[in-house]
């Protein structure tokens, strides 16, 4: 058993926060600032020792804590190396372990935010005593992570687990990563704002239309249009849904887990996304596989990126191999 | 280290095999006979324990060497329970390693053959020497297996894994699963044949109609009618290789996995399954995990089977936790 507490740490391509967090799960001392990636690498890498050290001196944690960071990736788990961020403008083959190692003379743990969420539900949250989970963060786009057998699924490079891009139609809309087709270019806050989008364009949706009031649609305005019953606005739900599905059965069909934890803003349409959801699952899922599955919503909330750093500092602080993390033997 | 050679089984729908297999992979005193399914349970667990007795007696090995069988699923290789095969009439829940082990008195090891086919290929093929494999028979259906990490992926009650069944079209053909859209509906023996009849039926392919001579058409003319450059089987083949462009893309976005094996009758139509394939990939797969996989053809052909059971004895053998099959350290 290794350190008693760690300091996590989230970085966003907007939000960076930082808290102290106990083996128990007990999170204190939460900070948070912007993010200010236009300000460039260096200033953001000292906005995260600033807070870092806030952290650590209002705790009154020893110098040797560990710290566990989520950045969006594709990132290297094991090097520390961010090789590109899409939300974090000018991160290419960021050595972030290594200078924060010799900027804060702490043992520093670095994963990807999505494969980290997995870890931090299963540790803390919602999947707490599964061990064959699929975990989905669906925001502004649709991460994820999945952990079989007790093994977090990272792949050869750290690169795996991209559970919003499986291609869930070969025929559908492209999606920001390049590919066609994926489930987040279905199922993610910028596929919903897109469709309502049309919808403003082509006038079928009075109610999106007057609720944007002339701005940009956001997911949260088609959500609201749905709720209030517009059909157009449903019917956005109904195709994501469906989407949602037919990734889940693969997903069902390929790891037989025994839990999904579905996470994140658009997850909080709640039955307007998992009433199409449960419809269409067993049109595509194999029963006898399913039978074994249950879905739940994710019991961390904002805090899933803050408890998945906690999650790997704590797993690699108990000896866990960096390029193999696993639940410890129950 | 446990043991340095077992006897392996191979329970298919048609052909029942055995042989001796050796640590360093050395295949010696085969035996094969018809399964004859139709005679019931009984009459194919007597068979299966005649031929383990006369591979045992010919080879000469202990009285507690053990036994490795892989079958069709769905089974629990933890308790050794056959739940149902479609190929084997009659099985409903048949504890064979209880069986077999009352019978033969010797260690029984039994799994899935999808599964036990990739750790075949991981110990004794072209996987050697990986561990984060995503291995593909194609052969009447698609069955298949998945390593991560060096961890065999089963799932929470060992019927994971199921590659054929990861649906990569909504809208696609009905599977033999019942699903829709599986990847097997588009790229199986069953699914080329049924593409090549739909073709003699509407008269659009002359030559599949001549080679087929008034019989059923199968994934062999198929084959053969694309080879002598039959626009409308090229065409079949153009769209079972999208598919599995579409099916591959998903698991490697998901696994980023160093290997993917291409096994099976079926993918031994190579550059006609390959070249669209090899076309597709890059629309659905991420390209900076794609890059790390290379595409590989088996090596152990029809002995796939036998090495993958010999394979998942020896790591019990070596004391290996039959819920976690994982590949030695390196």
């Amino acid at each position: 058993m290794g350190v008693d507490q760690v300091i996590a740490v989230d970085l966003g391509g907007t939000h960076l926060r930082a808290a102290r967090i106990t083996r128990d799960g007990t999170l204190t001392h939460h900070q948070a600032t912007e993010t200010r990636a236009n300000e460039g690498v260096a200033a953001v890498i000292d906005r995260i020792c600033a807070l870092v050290e806030q952290v650590a001196h209002q705790a009154g944690v020893a110098a040797d804590t560990p710290v566990g960071i989520v950045a969006p990736g594709p990132l290297d788990p094991v090097r520390g190396v961010i090789h590109m961020a899409p939300n974090l403008p000018g991160w290419h083959d960021v050595p972030l372990k290594d200078e924060l190692v010799r900027r804060l003379k702490r043992p520093i743990v670095l994963g990807n935010d999505g494969n980290g969420a997995a870890l931090g539900e299963a540790l803390f949250g919602a999947a707490r005593g599964a061990r064959h989970i699929v975990h989905c963060v669906i925001g502004t786009g649709f991460g994820g992570g999945i952990i079989t057998h007790g093994l977090l699924v990272e792949g050869v490079a750290g690169l795996g687990a991209e559970v919003g891009h499986v291609p869930v139609d070969p025929n559908g809309p492209r999606c920001h990563c390049g590919g066609i087709g994926c489930l987040e270019a279905f199922v993610s806050g910028w596929a919903l704002a897109r469709d309502g989008e049309a919808l403003v364009q082509s006038g079928r949706s009075p109610s999106i239309t007057q609720l944007a009031g002339g701005q940009p649609v956001t997911a949260d305005i088609v959500t609201a249009a749905a709720r209030q019953g517009d059909p157009a606005a449903r019917a956005i739900f109904a195709q994501a849904g469906r989407a949602l599905a037919v990734g889940l059965a693969g997903l069902i069909n390929l790891f037989n887990p025994e839990v999904i934890v579905l996470g994140g803003g658009v997850a909080e349409a709640g039955e307007l996304l998992t009433a199409p959801l449960q419809q269409w699952l067993p049109t595509y899922a194999m029963p006898h596989i399913a039978d074994h599955v249950r879905i739940v919503t994710s019991s961390l909330g904002p805090n899933v990126g803050l408890y998945g750093a906690a999650a790997r500092a704590f797993l690699v602080s108990d000896g866990v191999p960096p390029n193999a993390i696993r639940l410890p033997d129950r």
